[in-house]
């Protein structure tokens, strides 16, 4: 059988290993997700890459295949496709994860980091497929994120562009781990508004931002100011990439996307304060589409770029 | 006589109309300065502009022009070299400089903003000549800049990119006509600097920017303390610019530029805390070398892009 040219995604995010053959038009041909542990090395995250890919790869034409693509939790050196620096993948640093993923499986290896696949997948598959420049925001435990300029995802000297998590929105804001005061992510992140949310006594069971979003929903004006000051927080760092980029679209993802009627108000008021190109321009604030697939398709869309 | 291939730059900006003539390596063969009329309107200022360029044409071989670049104070429509908005530039909205200039020369015309003309320039021939990616910031009146990505001037969707005197660098800072509070320009331009002497009272013959660094030079602490502000605030913006997008150089001019000693010093301490990658990635943050003149090298580059 003659098959569309495809390829197989990989993302490493998580707690799984995820593998997916997605073919160009962005069907998804076959998936696989298995408990991944990291701390097990690289060597054997590796074994079970190829084995997950080859087997992926035997359900479907070898000769269509177009490369394999992996979304990685760290920091790439693009050139060589060694791990520069992971917190999420210990001992994989200076590990050469795309030469010996070469020595086993034939077909061309492309590394990127996760978060800027995601960005990528949601250009290729989700809420930017008409478009071809866009910023994505990730809000998790921290905020990702990635930045695709005509089609393809933006760098900078050394593979760190896209810090969005660290660019200072309140100067005399939360403490951060990064030494900084009111970085976006320890105002906008989930980690964030769960901390916010204890800020506010609601109470033992009152743990996670879900639990902040659930009060939210029921009324709670108080949980609901949580979520009123994480959107000020994202939408200063937004007004901020608008009038830097003059993109037409910038997509947010992650686990709060579902408190988005609480928090965008506050957030395209403090947009529409502070970039004063934003009405002008008509650039757009939208929900990401693929959620935690987002990456697995940026992965597979590497080979085809 | 057989002359090395050359072009012609134009800059539209401030109260001067200057044309020179330089070649592909750099030397400028034949400049020319007049007052600019800009309240004259278009049709006055393109027949000065083509006077001009013919006049320095005329000392130079034909065959050997690359074309005519322009750096105009106002956003442009890059596909049609039409003038979309200038506050600068009254009766030019809509106006179609390029096609109308080149009715009268025969050669090619390039149109560019003059912030983004300057980036290039310093990029040319100036404090950027080893780089293909810099960001140049220059403090005037207000703070504009230009964003140079891979060699070429970053415009995004509608050429706006670059809109460095707006970020937000203090939520509740001072107000600024864009309808923001806190804008970069309203804490670190030389108006700013201005401003925030005439707050410190020094008497009527403290004006302008010149005039408070030339009191912090006596060693007046609270000048003093007025460069350490701005300072501050642009170290916030440029911190913020480094996690964003991880260039390899960041450069300052403009009409505050002699006060570096005064105010790097606290700019520096902002970024180190407030960019983790700073020192990670070696990032520089340098002053710009061609002073008023980058946008003019900008502008002769274009031809030669």
């Amino acid at each position: 059988m003659r098959m569309n040219p495809y390829s197989i995604g990989v993302d490493l995010g998580g707690t799984n290993l995820r593998v997916a053959a997605i073919d160009e038009s962005g069907v998804i041909l076959h998936r696989v997700s298995i408990p991944a542990n990291y701390l097990a090395g690289p060597d054997r995250i590796i074994d079970q890459i190829v084995s997950i890919v080859s087997e992926v790869r035997a359900e479907a034409d070898l000769t269509s295949l177009r490369g394999v693509g992996i979304g990685v939790p760290g920091f790439i050196d693009m050139k060589t496709g060694v791990v520069v620096g992971s917190a999420n993948l210990p001992g994989f640093e200076g590990f050469p994860v795309r030469d010996e993923i070469q020595k086993h499986l034939n077909t061309s290896i492309i590394l990127e980091n996760d978060a800027n696949a995601a960005a990528l997948g949601e250009m290729w598959m989700g809420a930017g497929r008409s478009y071809k420049d866009l910023i994505l925001l990730t809000l998790g435990t921290g905020i990702g994120g990635g930045i695709v300029l005509d089609g393809r995802v933006f760098h900078g000297a050394q593979g760190m562009a896209g810090e969005f998590g660290h660019m200072t929105v309140f100067p005399e804001g939360n403490p951060c781990g990064c030494g900084n005061y009111g970085c976006l992510e320890k105002h906008a992140s989930a980690t964030a508004i769960a901390a916010m949310g204890r800020m506010m006594h609601f109470g033992p069971e009152v743990n996670t931002a879900a639990d902040v979003f659930a009060l939210a929903e029921q009324g709670n004006t108080r949980a609901i100011m949580v979520f009123e000051a994480m959107g000020r927080a994202l939408g200063i760092a937004l007004a901020n990439l608008i009038n830097v980029f003059n993109l037409p679209l910038y997509l947010i993802s992650g686990g709060p996307l579902p408190a988005w009627d609480l928090f965008a108000p506050s957030m395209f008021k403090e947009i529409r304060r502070r970039a004063f190109t934003f009405v002008r321009t008509g650039a757009r604030v939208e929900k990401a589409l693929l959620g935690a697939d987002a990456g697995l398709f940026g992965a597979a869309y590497l080979p085809f770029q």
